[in-house]
């Protein structure tokens, strides 16, 4: 079969894989529909080593249940199903306390851990089967399958920054960073019931879809200007809640500027850096909280999906670009040139 | 009259002063009949350079109203009353949201902040005074004096640490240092119901008031040591809450080997450093949250004061030694070299 492989900084190849098969008896074996390409790919496609390659890639993705272990009792073949980026057993105490990127069981990993499978491919090997996969009332043509794709990760990851951030009625809330998951930080800010929500990014494309998903001011600056014109916007305190969905140093200190004093930041944007400004200064002082992570997108995905069946969101327009296996590897370098946000694959 | 000043490290003197009088109409000018010194004082006394000196010292105190400004009606002469550490109106946007210790007002500071006034003296300037000081219901010689001191900054503290980390009924704990916050995080802990308080600290007197305290367990244990120690009590995953109260880095990182995954570390302890691990290895993996800062001591006072005044609770307890005023310099070296726990000053 056909599956993408990341050889190192850069260099993306689509090429012949052996078939993926079932190996355990919670495996199921699925035919992807629907996969896409993650801002998250963008950091080992700027940095990987070749010696750490190659690896296949994609964590997100949508498909048909092929076959199943004897042990799978959730989904049966010819099931729509779509999985979160993390393979959980939903059974476990931390997947009971709905933290399944924390399951205990041994084969539970992230995608990105489990060696030999990934998204960006023709089929998949799904291990835990029942407690991973989630079954779509649509068929593999709806219309609505980009929006139920982004419960795979970036709906799920914007959620859960707004969530451990504390987002809920009347809130005031700064969302760093214009790619996918920062836009359905804003969608999702907006759904819980944040009464001001500041999108800081330099893409006017995303941040005109911030706007309509709920953003109600759009900042281009950033760094001291930036963090200035959030004060001018909030009577000079900053506000309650910054979703931080970029990863990088600068803008986690973007997000100390942008904090309220007794505030919290929340990240969803995967830290590419160790060491950051914790101390007297920064957090202490002023009772700054820090939340986020690993989105347990498993959590989410029952809670979320009937709001995209009925049409109320579409977090799916984060999807601006669509090709097929063959063209993934120009995906990776259009997000990486930020002339695409979001790639979808259809195998 | 006579006050405390720090010249530097290790430099501590009782000197004569210009009598303190007020300045404000808001002011209050309070006669001290109990202060104390205060573990945040050691980070001065070991590493404050001469330069910066000399400083007023002491934040904590109860004492006798002695005169006020035209503006005060919540105190009057003669009334006993206790002061948190930092000096607030009571009255802004952040003291409305129980955060007095980021109050907006040009006159709120932190005592340590406050130049020319510290409550290691024979009386004290107090600005702003109806909104710093608390009237306390008993006379300056009662027995329930030690505890009604603690409200001024440890037991608050401490308390602060519990609220901030989440503690609630059937909670596990681990309170990490056996400093006088740090006791005191673990009768905050039990007074809010926590289950299991696993108390990390290496002298047997203050451990042994741990247990009074509320501790059910004591690890002498530190470093990787310490770590082990706390997942062996807790099923190998940790305690869902940590109480960091000592504020070097080391704790720090104990605090993160000792949290469970989706587990909160609140800190009391005043960092001694500014960078710290925050990536994905240390709390964006398995979501683990940082909370706490400087405690508003103010928002807590009239909530805690009632189990002092009904016996329930002794916080008092953590106050080993009694000394005068012209014993404040050998209190700060008792402290130093932990020979001391906690000195009360009777002035």
């Amino acid at each position: 079969m056909r599956a993408t492989l990341m050889y190192g900084a850069g260099d993306v190849r689509v090429e012949n894989v052996p078939d993926s098969v079932i190996e355990h008896p919670s495996d199921a074996l699925v035919r992807i529909t629907a996969s896409c390409i993650c801002g998250s790919d963008l950091h080992p496609y700027a940095s990987m080593k070749s010696a750490d390659g190659p690896v296949r890639m994609g964590h997100e993705f949508i498909g048909t249940v092929e076959d199943t272990g004897p042990e799978v009792t959730t989904v049966k073949r010819g099931d729509l199903v779509v999985a979160p980026f993390a393979i959980s057993d939903n059974t476990c105490a931390f997947c009971r306390a709905r933290l399944h990127t924390s399951c205990v069981h041994p084969q539970a990993h992230l995608w990105d851990d489990e060696a030999g499978e990934g998204g960006q491919a023709e089929a998949v090997r799904v291990p835990l089967a029942d407690g991973t996969l989630v079954k779509l009332p649509v068929t593999a043509d709806s219309a609505l399958v980009p929006s139920l794709l982004t419960l795979s990760d970036v709906f799920c990851a914007g959620h859960h920054a707004a969530v451990a951030g504390g987002v809920d009625e009347g809130a005031r809330v700064t969302v760093i960073g214009d790619g996918a998951v920062g836009l359905l930080a804003v969608l999702s800010a907006e759904r819980l019931g944040a009464e001001q929500i500041i999108l800081m990014g330099r893409h006017r494309a995303r941040t005109d879809l911030g706007r309509d998903f709920g953003a109600t001011d759009v900042l281009a600056a950033r760094g001291a200007e930036g963090i200035e014109a959030v004060r001018e916007l909030t009577g000079g305190h900053g506000t309650h809640v910054v979703l931080e969905a970029v990863g990088h140093l600068a803008a986690y200190e973007q997000a100390l500027g942008a904090v309220r004093p007794g505030g919290v930041i929340s990240r969803v944007g995967v830290p590419q850096y160790e060491d950051a400004p914790v101390g007297f200064g920064s957090l202490f002082r002023h009772n700054i909280r820090l939340a986020g992570g690993v989105a347990p997108a498993r959590a989410y995905i029952e809670e979320l999906m009937p709001d995209i069946l009925s049409g109320t969101i579409e977090p799916g327009k984060v999807f601006d670009t669509r090709t097929g296996l063959d063209g993934i590897p120009a995906g990776y370098q259009d997000m990486a040139d930020r002339t695409a946000l979001k790639v979808l694959v259809k195998p």
